[in-house]
């Protein structure tokens, strides 16, 4: 390995923000080579502090500014399929957050074209494959030793959500994490989804339809249910119990230091996916930088993301409905044959 | 209180034995004056070394037994709704295990005849209401400091099933317990029931269909699920989560002594209900005699076993059609104002 | 097994009473046939709503009341030695709560007296042995599986101390059911002791020392340490690690209730020992009544109340002196041969 | 920020090699400038496919090869004193591996020699700090919630010790990292020393005292107790419990991934320290090299390293003459004031 990775950065919000730092501060052999946001004042104060990086508003024009030998998308979910486009005409390496294209038809698109190239060049943002408990999980399962796995038992809890969080957005931005870490720990394609709805929360914003109960069934014949609540009011928790035929496991329960006081004894709750899932996004886009630099592409692809863009639209129509949705995909292309790894 | 309440057992079995020797050597207050057995070596054996017992095949006989102060019929469910009436028509107090009555015409039944008497003799044995985590999540749920309940996660797991257990009786014989649970411990009741078949263990009995993840919907719009897994091969696991409004709590984790060696830090799972149920059944039986010794009747009613019956029955339905069937209960007497708590 | 149990209770304080309660409305088989207590209006609270109790000042008297099978001294330690001699001369089977005698002389006289015997008539009530988590973890050490016990790690922690607790009681009182818990789980003779005393606690009363830590060593080479703590503000928590040569085993980890909410997940400590150990109690006073009925004598002998008393006098030593000093037990009568388990 | 920062590696051994890999592959901001072992061979295998590295025998070579902004001693422990009086000579910011210098005498002259710099250039590797339980710990306790620390509980172990490891060893090897954590966890210097000596377990190399139980003394009147186990067989475990005035606090319990089947639950134990503390090592050679291109001098002192030796030293005494030893510092320069947090 000899120089370090150049990298455009499309988007420096929230998460492109803290990818940019992560890029510059925490991962090695990878440096910031540009960024693109609409909003440049932003851009610039993202890179601060970081040398040789140019600053874009044009998405394209990073693309093709000097030093650039790879991309990561972390614009808003409606400007990453142009976006991904384009890295594909360049022969760029891409990193691409989730949601990869917030419609399947789009999100198709994007698997043809990457198809038509005949290799892969994208690797999609589903961080939770990184995720250390989520991959010793993956280890057993695939192990073999608990037998075939029956049913994954899924929470996906949120403190509280953003202001213009939808009911649609509980199943097409949360439920989509689960989507795909079932898919990829059970080696299945979902094939239906049925939404319940509780009496929401007092807690939750007027109109939006929160906690949801989500199921899913698969070509395997498991069965994945997810509660999702993403104004539980006390932390971000994210667990996964996997029923085998021979055993059960367990991933997610909060367990740290133990402070007993005259309340009882206790233990922090992570407040922020930031805070829990923070090893497994350094994991991602250090495996990322590693990989690409070794000329390979490695992690989720376009098929996955295409995937999970299917099924959470299968899941708001059974949201909307109130009833059981199938779930239609398209022919999966040679280059993804099985669900990746 | 003065001398020993005299209870007549009917019913010899596993259950009927074990009631037997609690009455017998654990719980205060109580003598065994009467059993009743159609096997009556079975019955003698069970009452081997207890002092002034009558021994009967013909539960009849042994309610008209001198001595015999109140019944605790531990026979097999079709016996129980005329040996119920038969107490109610002698003024004896009654603790019936579950099911109370298996169909809910008889049920129903039982309901109008003990309204007719215009007061309480009957207690159905729903232990769970008398366990300690149980009681305890209870207490805060009722306190309302976390607010609404939402949804119960709840699990329910036996290591392996009898030979002669069929389908439907992880409905109505298993999931029964989490139906009077859940109405109990929300004060609601159960309107509709759907069930979920996932494709089963490889090490369910040909034809049984193991596991099954059933789904109840309360008049207060909270949402009840329930795994049951009655061959899950590991152990005996009953354990369920109340998410509410503003915080979460969950009963029925294993943990007691942890035991580190080589093959990693382990805790025992119990094998068997009666293990983990013990202390419940002693209390069950405890407040049943302190509560008949003071002349009063507690705990649960005939209207909560003929509940049971009815969303059972409902849920052997949904199992069967693949549907969500609705629950029809008849009008409730005044006797049982309120879910009982 | 026939008619129940008569029981002289000797003491209707906090002690008695609740053992009064335990054999009259808890424990199967037994009856409180007399009670004594020098305020004769306490001890009549005590037996309110029982029937055919006797009411005494002089505890003798209630020996020789009439329907007395057995008793049980549950008075203030100076009074035990005479107790159960006038036990021992009436050939009554005793439970009699610790400190056996407060003495190690006094100790020494009772179990001269009982060897004189020539047959055990009495139990000492260290009724941790009857703990089902400290049951467990003897039934795990005398298998053998872990292989020879190293170190125990011990913690006894109360919320409080009452007023007139004094340094050395931390020992005599606090530490001695370790005492009694490390000689019958090692199966071992304690040989020193050695007192550690930290900078007390600011809420600790004037004067003691507390927290306290003491080292024990054994005649088989191990080591035991315990913290006592009795003005730790939080709970009452009793904890006990054992290390092996090949495995480590812990109880006594409060894990029942989780409850999460927005400060962060937690669990109730319990607050009194008489809640940690109340089905301790009850087991003990059960397996008491029982072993009487059947005319045996188990559990706990003088012997472990006199070691008991030798090992705690040589703890307040050596919290005295700040030194190490040595335990010199009198030769054990046949009657004790071994440890007792 | 902009260049990398060439770090010279002293010392290409298991823990070399493993700096030798973060600094190449993990962290940002730095890379492996220079390598120097008396094995040629080792050093090239370490390096391979890093750009740009010299490879030494010679470590001052190494230290005036090109490129070289920083040095990182992770060679035998004999060697350090004069690495570290080199690196000081030519101005270059160290992080230099525990032991800093084996014996209290070499390790003062590296105190002197810097408080003669009158600037800090060396940090010293106890990696503790950088765990994310032990800092969670930390910043508890100097939040004040609890009150006052009275007692720290400390477990260290190990699988199995390498065949070299002496009785000695387990003092100022292994318990030198509680040295380090517990002077830094309550801001206090450690005064007094005492080993308490169990039975050797079965499983121990022949003549080698493990465990030992060692009990140090602070100045601020708190007491820590240390059970280091080097060949428990089961697992790497380092736990510390925090005593405090109104409330404890508990690190180091495994807890991840639980596991259930016929055995019972299980969760893995880490089985090594570069697994246990694999964030911790990251995360201290991330700070030192964000800090020393700062151009700062953060973390623990070589005041830290001095007064572990003497402290160390003090306990091998104590092991030897079995009685307490009290530890004696000497003065400390005005450049360590206060205990390095």
């Amino acid at each position: 390995m000899g120089d370090l990775l150049g990298v455009a950065v499309l988007g420096a919000g929230h998460m492109g923000a803290d990818h940019i730092r992560r890029l510059g501060r925490v991962v090695s052999g990878a440096r910031v080579a540009a960024v693109a946001d609409p909003a440049a004042e932003r851009a610039g104060e993202a890179v601060a502090g970081l040398d040789g990086v140019t600053v874009h508003t044009d998405p394209v024009a990073a693309l093709d500014a000097p030093g650039v030998d790879a991309v990561l998308i972390a614009s808003p979910g409606p400007a990453h399929e142009e976006a991904l486009l384009a890295a594909f005409a360049r022969g760029l390496p891409v990193l691409c957050e989730k949601p990869m294209v917030p419609d399947s038809t789009g999100a198709l698109r994007v698997v043809e074209a990457e198809a038509r190239l005949g290799r892969r060049l994208a690797q999609v943002g589903f961080m939770r494959r990184y995720d250390s408990e989520y991959r010793r999980l993956k280890a057993l399962l695939d192990g073999g030793g608990l037998g075939r796995p029956l049913m994954l038992h899924c929470t996906h809890r949120n403190v509280s959500s953003p202001g213009h969080f939808s009911s649609a957005m509980l199943i097409n931005s949360s439920v989509s994490h689960e989507i795909d870490a079932a898919r990829w720990l059970l080696g299945q394609e979902l094939t239906a989804v049925t939404v319940l709805r509780p009496r929401p929360s007092a807690h939750a914003p007027e109109g939006l339809l929160d906690p949801q109960f989500v199921l899913f069934e698969t070509d395997g014949g498991a069965l994945v249910d997810v509660e999702v609540f993403v104004n539980c009011g006390f932390g971000y928790q994210v667990r996964c119990e996997a029923v085998c035929e021979r055993g059960s496991a367990r991933i997610g329960d909060e367990h740290t230091m133990v402070v007993t006081t005259a309340g009882g004894a206790r233990e922090d709750v992570a407040q922020d996916y930031l805070v829990r899932f923070a090893g497994a996004y350094d994991r991602e886009v250090q495996a990322w930088v590693d990989a690409t630099r070794r000329g390979e592409v490695t992690g989720p692809s376009v098929w996955d993301g295409y995937a999970a863009s299917v099924v959470a639209e299968a899941g708001v129509r059974a949201l909307e409905t109130g009833g059981r949705v199938a779930v239609g995909l398209a022919p999966r292309p040679d280059l993804y044959a099985g669900v990746s790894r």
